[in-house]
C-alpha cells in the first residue's frame, strides 16, 4: 500500500533504489515564491555522501541532483518539484549471494516475502543510498524553514561505548561538529570515536551509536492533537530511518525515572516571551511546541554488513545455509545518518509550519 | 488540521473531552461478518478505568459504553461503528484557576495559545480521559486480530528507580499481571511498586515508569517502506499516548553500544518454519515484521498534577504567577496506560492487517 | 475501505443507517471560535425532513439533533464536533422480502455482494436518510462561511417534463423557493410541478428532475490543480449523492456544442474588480475559482421505490423472482435534495477555503 | 496544498508542465509482479500526441518515454515506478503577451492570483501537455486491469452539432475507432465530423464535444459508500481533466425526464450470473458497480486559443486590455482526449479494484 510519500500538506514522495537508473524525490505542496536551486539541495547530499573520509565506505558517489520541475525564474511556482540524481558507480555482481539467502539484520527476508520480485542488488529500496529522496525533501523543507528562522542541527553523542557528555551551547555544537568525520561536538571526544570506527574497520565490524536532534526558534503551538501530535510524526520519522531503533523526546528514558516535582518545566515571562526555567520536556508538551527548543534523541543501531561467516537460510531449497559479505561497508552510519535525520525533521517541520498557519499553503510572502 | 484520526483503512476518529456531554469514537473501515458487542468494549474500557484501586484516583467513572451503528445480528456490517460514553461524576469546580495559569507539565500552555477558546477544565481534550477514544478503537481491533492469532500484551517493567529484570514466558506474564495493581510480571517486585507509588501519593507527588509490550503470532510483511515502516506507526502511535517521552524497539537505546556481530539475528529454519536465533530486532527489520515477536518498550513521565505551589504566567495580564493543583490525581499511571498502550498497538496492525492483504477489506472470511 | 469521510482538511465523518440506534456526524477540522449550537444544525435539517407536505412520504421524522462534542462557551473549540440524532418512528416489518430480493434501482444487490452481513432494512446505508450526516456535515461548514459572506443556494429547474426556463436574480430566487414545497424559482411553474409529482404519487410511480446550485462571493483562486480541482471536488460530492446521475459546471452539456470564440469569457475590470463579461464557466476556469458565481446542475433519476411487481432475483436461491414494494415512498426527491446538495458543496468550499489559506486551520479571526 | 496526486492506494504524482525540463509521474502503490515495459507507457502516449495529423496541432512532439524506477527483471518489483519525458520542441516567444494578461478560457487569471510566480509559458501546468502524466499512470494501471480482462474504451459521439446517434456493439465501437481521426465509431459521421473540424480550424476557431467510455468485465461491489463511491470517483477523475464541464453516469441527464418504471433496470439471473435487462445505471447502483458495463459520458467544451483579438485585463496596470493568440492550437480536443479519459478510469479502477480486495495490494498472483 502507499508507502512511499510522507506528509499531509508539504508531502514528499520518494523513488528508485540502490541499483536502478535513478534516485530522486517529488515535493508537492511547497508554496511559490522560495528561492531554490540545485546547489542548495547539492549542498545537502554532499553531507550524506560516502568517501568523503577513511571512516567511510569506499564507494564513491559523486551524486550530482539535476530539478526537472516546479522552478520558474529561480523560484518555486508551487507546482511538483521533482529532483534526480543518476546512479552510477554500482559493483553489481558483489550481490549474487543475496538472491536466496537474506543477510542477518537487513530486511532483505521481509521484501522478499512481501513482494516476491524484490531487487536485492545492494539491498535493493532499504538501502542506504535510498536517503537521497529524504535528504531532497529535507534540502526544499530546510529553505522553507529558513524563511522563519528554524534551525535544525544533529550532533553525534555516543559510538559504541565512547560517550560525549559535556554540555555545549548550540552555537558551539553547530561549529563543531563541521571540524571533525564524526560530528561531535566534543573535539576531543571525536578523536576516541574516530579511533574506535577505525578498530572496527579494520577487524571487519561495525557499532552503533546515538544522534541528538536540536531545533531552534520555533514557534508555539505546531502539533495537532490528539493523533497528530508532532512529538509522533518526529518519532514516525525518525524510527523510519533505518537503523534507527530508539526514538526519544527531551528527558526521554530519564523521564521514567523521576517524580512529577523534578520532571515539570515551570513556566515564567521575560521581556514579555513566555519560557519555562528547565526544558526536561524537550520543547513539547501535550503534543505541541511550546516555544523552547525542540531536543530528540535517536538510537542508532550498528549497520548489519559485517565481515566473516553469518548464519541464514536458504529460501529457495529452504534449509540452513550461510552467508559471507564481501563488499564495501560502512563501520559506523552515525556521522552520515545526523544530515538524515535534520533532514526527515525539516520536513515534518515545514509541514506543520503549514498545517499550523504559519505558513501559507500557496505562496510565502 | 485534521488531528483526531488514526489509520490508513482501518481508521478510528476520536471525539469528546473530560468535561463535555461524551465522549466516544467512530471506526471505520472495519470489514464486516466480525462478532462485536457492547461487552467486546466494556471489558477494554473496564482495564482503564481509575479508581479500582487505593493506587490511582478516586474519580469514580462507571463509564458505560453503548455502540450506536455498525452492527447488524451481532456483527460489524461494513458500515462506520460508533461507540459512545456520557460523561458523569465531574467536578468542575475545581478547575477555575486554570482558566489563565497554564500548569507547568500539562499541554494548556500550548492548546490556548493554538486555540484560543479551548476547554481547560480537567485539561479538556489533553485529558487522560480521553484515551477513551482510543480504548474502544482499540477494543474493536483486538477482535479483528483474535481471528488471527494475534495477541498484545503490556506490562509494566519499572516504576520510579525499582525495575523488574527477570525474564518471564509470555504466558506467565499475561497470568501474573492480572494478579496485582500494577500490572508486573514479577509478584515480589509489584508490591514494591506498590509501595512506592503510595509514598509518592501520600507525600503529593507523582513518578513515571517503563512498560513494554510484546506482541505475538505476527505474519511476515507487515509494514510499507518507506515511510510507512510498521515500527514508524508503532512510534508515532505510542509517543502519541500522552505523558510517553520514548519509544524502543528490540533492544532499543542498547542497540546503540552493540556491534554488529553482537546485533544481528541469524536466521534458521525448523519444522519449515524461519525464525532468528535471538530476537534483538524485537520482531522488525526494514521496517517490516519478520515473524518473530514484536519488542516494544515505551518510557512515561510522571504526571504532571502535583500537590504545592509551581510557578506558572498569567496569560491574561502577562506576568509571573503560581498555581496550587487541588482535586483528585494519579500518583503514577503506568498500570493504566497498558491498556492504552495495547489499543494503539492493536489499532496499528489491524490497518497494517488490511494493508499487507492478511485481513479482507470488506467482509472477513 | 475509507469511506465515510469526506474532506482533506474540514473532515466530515458520518455514521448510522435507517434502521438503527442514532445516526450523525462528526466534525474535524473546524478552526475554533465559530459560534454554534443546535439550532444551527436543526434549522438545515428541518429542511431536508419528509412529511413537510403532502408532496412527500408520511413518515415523520421529528429529528432533533445534539451536539456532543467540540463546543465550549457557545463556540467550536477546536476539538472534533459530534452531532447525533436518534432513530425514531421505523416500521421495520415491510422490509422482510427485501433480505433476499434486491430491489430493481436500489443499492440491495452491491451492498449484499459486497459486505454480506448488511442491514437492508429500510435500504440500510444507503438510504436516504443517511443524508443526515451530510446535512449535519453542511450545517457547520455553513456557519464558517457565512463569515466570508459566501452562500450557496440550491433550486429545482425542472421535474420530469417540466421546465423553469425563466431567469432571476439570485436574490427573487432565495425569496421564492421558500414561498413553494418544490423550492421552483418560478412560482407559476412550482404550481405545475407539484400537481406532476402528486398525480404520479396516485398511480404510485416517481419521476427524477433537475437542481441548479448557485454559489456567490467566492474569492479568487479555490482549488488544487491537477488532481484536487474544485470543479472535480463538486463533481465527486454531488455525483455521490443518492440518486444522482450527472453534474454540470457553467453551460455543462451545452458547452459541447459551442465555439471557442462562443464559450470564451472575457475579462475586464471595473472599479479595481476582475470580473468576466459572461459566465459560461460557471465560475471555475482552469479548475479554480474566478471570483464569478459557481454555477453546478444534477441531473436526479426518479427514485426508484415505485408500486407494481418489478422482476428480480432470489440471492438464496439463485433464480428469477419478483418483489412488490410496500410502504412509504416520495415520489420526487428534487425537492429535499436541494438541501443535501447545498450541504455537500458549503463543505467542500470550507475544505478549500482552509486549504488556499482564507481561513486559519486552528482559530477563525 | 496537496493537489497533483491521485488515488488512495494505487496512487499516481504528476509533475512537469508545457516549458520546464521534463514531464512525467511516479506510481506508488502498484503491486510487485507486474509485466511492465517503456513500450506499455509509449503506445498509451502515442495515442494522445498532437501532429498525427492535419486535424491537430502542428506541434511535434515526439515524447520518449523511460522508466527510471520501479521495475526489476521486467516486472515491477513493489517500489516506486517513475516514468519521465523530457521536454523538446518548445517555441517560448510565442507567450511573452501571457505574463500580464491572461486569455479568456483559460486558468492564467486563477493561476497567477494564486501562485504569484507562475509558468505563464504555454499555459503551464495548466497546459494539455500536463496529461502526458496522467496517461503515465493510466498506461500502468491498464496493464494492471488486463490481468483481469477489463477493458476501458473512449469514443467520440458529437463534434459540435454533428451526432453519432447509431449503436454499436462495443466490439464494433473498439475496431472503428481506430480507422479514423475523430476516434467514431459510426466512420461515415467520423467523416463529417472531420470536415468540420477542418472548417473551424481554418477560420481560427475551436469547437466542443462528447465523448462516451465503456468499460467491460467489471466485478460486482467495487465502490465505497458514502463518500468514495465509484461514479464520484469517476465524476472527479473526468472532471479534473480541462476542458471538461459536464459528466453522466448511464442515462445521465435523461434520467432527470424519467419515471421510476422507465429508469429501473430489473435484474434476473441466467447461467447463475445476475444481470440487469436494462442498463440505464450505467453500471453503477448505489454507487457501486452492479457487474454491467460501466457507462460514462463527458461533455468537453471548446478548447479556448482561438484566433482574433479578444478583450482581457492587465494584471500589473489594472486596466482594460486586449490579447490576440499565435501559435500552434488545437481545434478540438475531444480525439485525443479519449486517451486522458481512459487514463483517469483506469487509474480509479485500479484504486478501487485493491481497495476492494480484488487485486492483492503487494504482489499480484
Amino acid at each position: 500500500m502507499v508507502a512511499n510519500t510522507t506528509g499531509e500538506i508539504f508531502k514528499v514522495t520518494t523513488f528508485g533504489l540502490s541499483h536502478g537508473k535513478a534516485l530522486g524525490a517529488t515535493i508537492d505542496g511547497c508554496p511559490a515564491g522560495l528561492n531554490l536551486s540545485n546547489e542548495d539541495i547539492q549542498n545537502e547530499l554532499n553531507k550524506r555522501r560516502p568517501g568523503t573520509s577513511n571512516l567511510t565506505t569506499s564507494r564513491d558517489e559523486k551524486d550530482k541532483v539535476e530539478i526537472l520541475s516546479g522552478i520558474f525564474n529561480g523560484m518555486t511556482d508551487g507546482t511538483p518539484i521533482t529532483a534526480i540524481i543518476f546512479n552510477k558507480d554500482q559493483r553489481s555482481k558483489n550481490y549474487d549471494n543475496l538472491k536466496n539467502n537474506p543477510r542477518p539484520g537487513h530486511g532483505d527476508f521481509c521484501w522478499r516475502e512481501k513482494f516476491g520480485n524484490y531487487d536485492y542488488r545492494g539491498g535493493g529500496r532499504g538501502s542506504g543510498r535510498v536517503t537521497i529522496g529524504h535528504v531532497i525533501g529535507g534540502a526544499v523543507s530546510k529553505k522553507l524553514l529558513q524563511q522563519h528562522n528554524i534551525t535544525t542541527t544533529a550532533h553525534v553523542t555516543s559510538i559504541h561505548n565512547i560517550h560525549s557528555t559535556k554540555k555545549f551551547t548550540l552555537n558551539t555544537i553547530k561549529e563543531n561538529i563541521t571540524k571533525n568525520n564524526v560530528r561531535c561536538a566534543d573535539l576531543e571526544v571525536a578523536t576516541l570515536m574516530e579511533d574506535e570506527i577505525l578498530k572496527l574497520k579494520e577487524r571487519g565490524d561495525s557499532t552503533g551509536g546515538k544522534v541528538e536532534i536540536i531545533i531552534d526558534n520555533v514557534p508555539v503551538g505546531l502539533g495537532q492533537p490528539v493523533f497528530d501530535k508532532i512529538d509522533g510524526d518526529f518519532a514516525k520519522a525518525l524510527m523510519n530511518i533505518g537503523a534507527v531503533k530508539a526514538v526519544e523526546v527531551g528527558c526521554g528514558i530519564e523521564s521514567s525515572t523521576l517524580t512529577g516535582h523534578e520532571m515539570n518545566d515551570e513556566y515564567y515571562i521575560e521581556d514579555n516571551k513566555i519560557q519555562t526555567k528547565t526544558n526536561n520536556a524537550g520543547g513539547i508538551v501535550g503534543g505541541m511546541t511550546n516555544g523552547m527548543p525542540i531536543i530528540l534523541k535517536i538510537s542508532v543501531k550498528p549497520t548489519p554488513s559485517v565481515s566473516g561467516i553469518q548464519n541464514t537460510v536458504n529460501l529457495e531449497k529452504r534449509e540452513n545455509s550461510t552467508i559471507e559479505i564481501e563488499g564495501r561497508h560502512d563501520p559506523c552510519i552515525c556521522p552520515r545518518i545526523t544530515t538524515v535525520a535534520e533532514a526527515v525533521c525539516n520536513m515534518v517541520l515545514a509541514d506543520h509550519m503549514i498545517r499550523a498557519g504559519y505558513i501559507h499553503p500557496d505562496k510565502i510572502n
